[in-house]
């Protein structure tokens, strides 16, 4: 379906709309869209620069019932930000403005499609920092990581994105602005709108400012690496760790086969076994947190735990933040199907990795699994020969398999990554009929034109226009 | 209006329906409609003892258009639980149950009647607990606290009852049964419901069973007295401790004035001076974390900083929780109108305290400052004597100047306790009307006959029906 978008040069300037192939191509897909080769292409592109443009082009697109998608940095995983129904590209990158830094507040305010890496560039002049960003920080913006809820490995310690949104300012469907949440750090005004969007993957309303949280940087950081005899064991151990109440500001797992890939692809020497990842800050007494996270360890037969020098850690981060591409780069002829994201009570983390390896094992597929561990959050990935169709099924099956287990444990298909198009199908098995149905009235209440990043979220789309949804978990 | 409730009869058993007065006006107030003498008496009583109990009657009302009012303890402050158009009295206390402890996951899952105190009784029995309590947890429900967003003393270092709450069950205004959120530490699946329904004061849905996260119990925790020179030495020092990251799991301010009301109420001889009482919270370093704060507190030139005993601290935590009533009780001739609950960013604090007092004295009238000052949290109260209608409408101005300009700072008015009936006249003020009327539609959307607790929150209610909310902000 193509839509006349020649109204948004009346709107904007020249050089803020764009109908080029290129540029509509580079915005018809994100991380996870690439992996699987899948892309919807925009009818046009456009950037605005301010609140008052985003608020034009939203009512102008509503007025003629064009669908309109917010893009940025295409980080997202699940087809987030790439447009199922083409319409207008919402390309926020030049929103990338720090508007204010309130230090003796512990906040900023920023654009949407300011770069994590800048917050945290400008607020370490302040000794403050952002603590939920996630791995992906340094390329991805704070508009993505609002839009998805966000979190990363140091989520552990400090809690998800959404924790340390304060405000928001957002536009409306119909082009309306206003702000929701509140610069005070707790409020029971009202509706709790700001968490509402936090997550609603610009389905709601577009995000245009942010009033972000922030934290005073820890005196003392100090981080290390512990290898198992066996996964089990360091699955254990995260547990354990966690339920023990050991303050770790990280605590990451890498399994075997995915310690491979990283040497494969960055040329380590990763020791052949299960690892933890982990860090610790505080402001004192950092010798006495290592010592009892020591013990417990011990406890789960621990080989090594070795605290790293801070170039050794770097290392080491580097490999835990670039692992999604060396499991996709490890053998040119397997990708996986789908970017795994579960996420269980941590009393089942051990069950759901031993399930997910041995349904691998059934199927004689490589499933290497990393993650977040100590929010009980993995990422799994099913590696299959996409010209393979037997193979592949087997993937998905592998796959799909583990997202189920999961929501029978009472965790979520998705911890961190969002629903987008990939992980529609489990909604209604996770939150069930009527949760969804309350879901879609809301959607209905903020944009009952359904022109907001339509296709998204909602198993499907046959009731709002009889549009079909782009389908990234089922298309070939 | 009286609604025609004999229906219910039939729906549960005798002694879960009540028309009796004596049942039906003890349901007709709060803590907070209690001290201003208004109650709105409802026209039946329900007492349900299961899920099923509460859709039976749900679907009911709403066939008949009947509102009703979710009850508990009625310890709310601003007539939240108390009808505005009788109808219904939902009354959830026998819906009490713990029915699971899962210390392995640090999770609970209980019915929305049981209190505080019987939740954190159990769970002290796992070495846990749940910190965001406020400091009516001995008398209010877990219901409650949700439906208000509650916080208490230790959410400066643990945050608001809403971060606690994992998944809630909950009956729709048509009398359907849905799950909102996750058990697993964090998800990106869909939109967050869970935090839509905390703080939405039962009129989005009635929650029936919450599955609330639990926090290890400190191996450590120390709480002392901190007398200093002037009430503005006192909030800058607050307000340093915080921007400074120290590591406080309480930090509450009493003023002058408040103390000397406490002194009157509890037979105390608490100093005649400002104060913070605190609390420490680690598992090792303790006396690290108080050497900090005692530094920092020498540097606003602190009279007196005093850890104390166990017994010591009992004493002044219970002054500290009862001083709502010692400042109610201070003159039999005076009242507080309504009770304050403003919060600002804590760059704030000394101004938004220091503008309340100026106002008092403008005035001639006493205003007693205490509360959360950690999180910026200040419960003012401006007492008057209620058959006086001058110094009355003095204090209603004081009061009313102070929300304006803890608005106008960026902050909100209310804290903790919730719009209710008091409130209302702010929520727009706070929020913009674009923001106010996404919320009613949220409302439309989960309760479109308006059955749920109708009245509250929202301005004015002429759109709804023609229904004239009863009004604790205006009527003499």
């Amino acid at each position: 379906m193509s839509h006349d978008c020649t109204f948004l040069t009346d709107l904007l300037s020249d050089d803020q709309v764009a109908f080029t192939d290129a540029t509509r191509e580079s915005h018809a897909s994100d991380w996870g869209s690439r992996e699987s080769g899948h892309a919807t292409v925009p009818d046009a592109v456009v950037f605005p620069e301010s609140t008052a443009d985003v608020a034009a082009v939203l009512a102008g697109a509503h007025d003629r019932e064009i669908p309109v998608t917010p893009y940025a940095a295409g980080t997202s995983m699940e087809g987030n930000a790439v447009p199922a129904f083409a319409g207008i590209s919402l390309d926020l990158t030049r929103m990338d403005a720090i508007h204010d830094v309130r230090p003796a507040d512990f906040q900023i305010d920023v654009g949407p499609g300011v770069l994590g890496s800048a917050v945290e560039e400008r607020v370490a002049e302040e000794g403050l920092f952002f603590p939920p960003l996630p791995s992906s920080g340094d390329l991805s913006t704070i508009g993505g990581m609002i839009a998805n809820d966000a979190s990363g490995m140091q989520t552990v310690k400090y809690g998800e994105v959404g924790d340390w949104v304060l405000e928001l300012e957002a536009v409306t469907a119909e082009g309306e602005v206003f702000t929701a949440g509140s610069k005070a750090k707790k409020t029971s005004a009202g509706y709790n709108l700001a968490d509402l969007l936090v997550g609603s993957e610009g389905t709601l309303a577009v995000v245009t400012r942010a009033t972000l949280e922030l934290a005073g940087r820890p005196e003392q950081i100090r981080g290390g690496r512990a290898v198992f005899p066996s996964l089990d064991a360091a699955t254990d151990a995260v547990a354990d760790a966690v339920q023990s109440g050991v303050d770790v500001a990280k605590i990451e797992l890498v399994d075997e086969t995915a310690g491979a890939m990283a040497n494969a692809y960055q040329g380590l020497d990763l020791p052949d076994s299960a690892m933890l990842f982990v860090e610790f800050h505080a402001n004192h007494g950092i010798e006495a947190e290592i010592d009892f996270c020591r013990s417990l360890f011990e406890s789960h037969g621990v080989e090594r735990f070795d605290i790293a020098s801070d170039e050794e850690m770097d290392t080491l981060w580097e490999a835990r933040e670039e692992l999604a591409f060396a499991v996709s780069s490890y053998d040119p002829d397997l990708s996986p199907v789908h970017p795994g994201d579960i996420t269980v009570p941590i009393s089942k983390l051990g069950e759901i990795i031993r399930y997910a390896k041995q349904r691998g094992r059934e199927e004689d597929l490589l499933v290497p699994c990393f993650g977040h561990a100590g929010d009980g959050n993995v990422h799994y990935s099913v590696l299959a020969n996409p010209s393979d169709p037997e193979m592949r099924a087997a993937a998905e099956a592998v796959y799909s398999d583990v997202v189920k287990r999961a929501i029978e444990m009472g965790g979520t298909a998705t911890g961190e990554h969002g629903v987008g198009l990939g992980k529609r199908e489990y909604l209604e098995r996770e939150h069930g009929a009527v949760a969804v149905e309350l879901m879609r009235q809301v959607k209905r209440a903020f944009d009952p034109a359904d022109i907001l990043n339509p296709g998204k979220i909602f198993p499907e789309t046959s009731e709002e226009g009889g549009r079909v949804a782009f389908d990234l978990a089922t298309d070939d």
